[in-house]
């Protein structure tokens, strides 16, 4: 995991948490075509799907077909959502070499979104992370709603470094943390990530936010200040949560790699590659995407005649 | 212009800044209306219009009704854009007690914008600012793509901070610098303001942001971790510049007190309020605006039944 500290690694979670709450429903020639146009302008690390029980989340009944139908390169990490030990099991047949799971911090919203307690998610975590060390399967673990929950309100910075250290003990690679329904604020990423950094270092760490309040990529800011290097987002700002009332886009991929490859930070992305495919994205959904650099477009002096 | 560090101080833009581009004409009584209503929801400093001649910019024709129509509370303060030195006698003549001059750092968006070279405006600000004085009407000064040029490209950051001393020295009670066409990037806004803190303190200095690539309240973020405590917006995103192609709104005053104040800092603003003005906005100009925390509203964490 040893990076250089100007080298950023994002995970482009689109094609997952940007696809799972469309109503119009992307054929799976389109998901396929998106992650590799995604892979083409950069991404080194991609969700493609998530491995949970079709009737939940009817958008993504075509899990297994999309993880087979993906022109696997060499040096992409390929991910899915892993909600129990049955999706993790559908998972490792489609051929998966890097799975995540996900508990959330808020006991109320966990329920609603896994239909388990915290302790019986925590407990499947456990039992998924032992068969993926087994089957060299790599893994990522969720905290969501670890910045606020739609029912129980702010969330204890303390439980959401208990569980990150808890995830960290299993083997896991990676712990994202996840302002689920976009109610974060600089502050707030700042105490939490000061909370989790006593047990779990910033180069383990990355942030997942949604943009639903406008703070998304100040928040990253915020992180990126306290040492953070890896994020989440999802191109063009597609996203949410259909279990969170309220959730909206994630950031933008699209407005993050323009911002960091602005700062000079090393992300080995193509933002315009990314903003061909945002609009790609829009046109195959029939609706204007929330990102602003696909609109706006790169900057370069014009002739001033 | 002292103030505690956990304050800051808005200027809302949106009936000049926001206006000045909108193809849509808004009649005089509902500029007046919506400078009414930021007021109740808590702007203590706000931009009216500009007294540009009304063949540069039609939409704001309107300037001295607009000026003389609203019903100006005490602790609040009016500006008005003052291009020459005729719009600043206009805007004393329709009872300005604050305006606000302009320069682009580009020689080549100067010309577009004032059809001047900086000398010669600069000359001119010398002149309104003497006047000014004389006359007791406070006034602030803009430098205009101080963060990049759609002409020249990026700008030098010296250049930038020698503008804003030469505003100080005329007396001008605060300088805002303007990322007129929106590609700042943190690491950028963090270079000039150190180049302009050499000779102007950070209580002088506001931040004026666009978010044509998603990058403004991160950029704000960034002025504020500085030390920067003004910042100008845009109730519900309104805005752009008629003569900098490329250019899209401002930086949402919704979404940027929507972070400060869940930041704890105090803005005296009422964000719900500041929403409300932006639906109504929406209404008015029959289209969706750019800001996202009209869209998501306020968060109160709900009952789970």
């Amino acid at each position: 995991m040893a990076m250089p500290s100007d080298s950023v690694s994002i995970m482009e979670v689109g094609p997952r948490d940007g696809l799972q709450n469309e109503s119009a429903l992307v054929a799976t020639d389109g998901k396929i075509g998106m992650v590799e146009a995604l892979v083409d302008a950069g991404l080194k690390r991609i969700e493609i799907t998530s491995f949970v029980n079709p009737r939940w989340i009817p958008p993504l009944a075509d899990q297994a077909e999309v993880a087979r139908g993906i022109r696997r390169l060499p040096g992409v990490d390929y991910a899915g959502l892993v909600p129990n030990v049955k999706g993790y099991e559908n998972a490792k047949a489609a051929g998966m070499k890097e799975i995540a799971v996900v508990v959330s911090s808020s006991e109320t919203h966990n329920r609603k979104n896994i239909n388990a307690s915290t302790s019986e998610t925590m407990a499947s975590c456990e039992e998924i992370s032992a068969r993926a060390r087994k089957d060299s399967i790599r893994f990522r673990a969720y905290v969501s709603t670890a910045f606020g929950c739609p029912y129980e309100g702010p969330q204890d910075a303390a439980r959401v470094a208990s569980l990150a250290t808890r995830f960290m003990a299993m083997g896991c690679y990676q712990v994202s943390l996840g302002d689920t329904i976009g109610v974060a604020s600089p502050r707030q990423i700042r105490e939490v990530l000061k909370a989790v950094n006593v047990t779990v270092g910033m180069d383990r760490i990355a942030l997942h936010l949604h943009d639903t309040r406008g703070t998304a990529l100040a928040n990253a800011l915020a992180g990126l200040d306290l040492g953070v290097r890896a994020f989440d987002s999802s191109v063009g700002g597609l996203g949410g949560c259909p279990y969170a009332p309220g959730a909206s886009g994630n950031l933008a991929t699209d407005d993050l790699v323009y911002m960091l490859n602005t700062m000079g930070m090393k992300t080995g992305i193509d933002v315009d590659k990314v903003a061909e495919v945002s609009r790609m994205m829009s046109r195959l959904l029939n609706r204007a995407l929330p990102a602003k650099y696909p609109q706006a477009g790169g900057w370069k002096a014009r002739s001033a005649s």
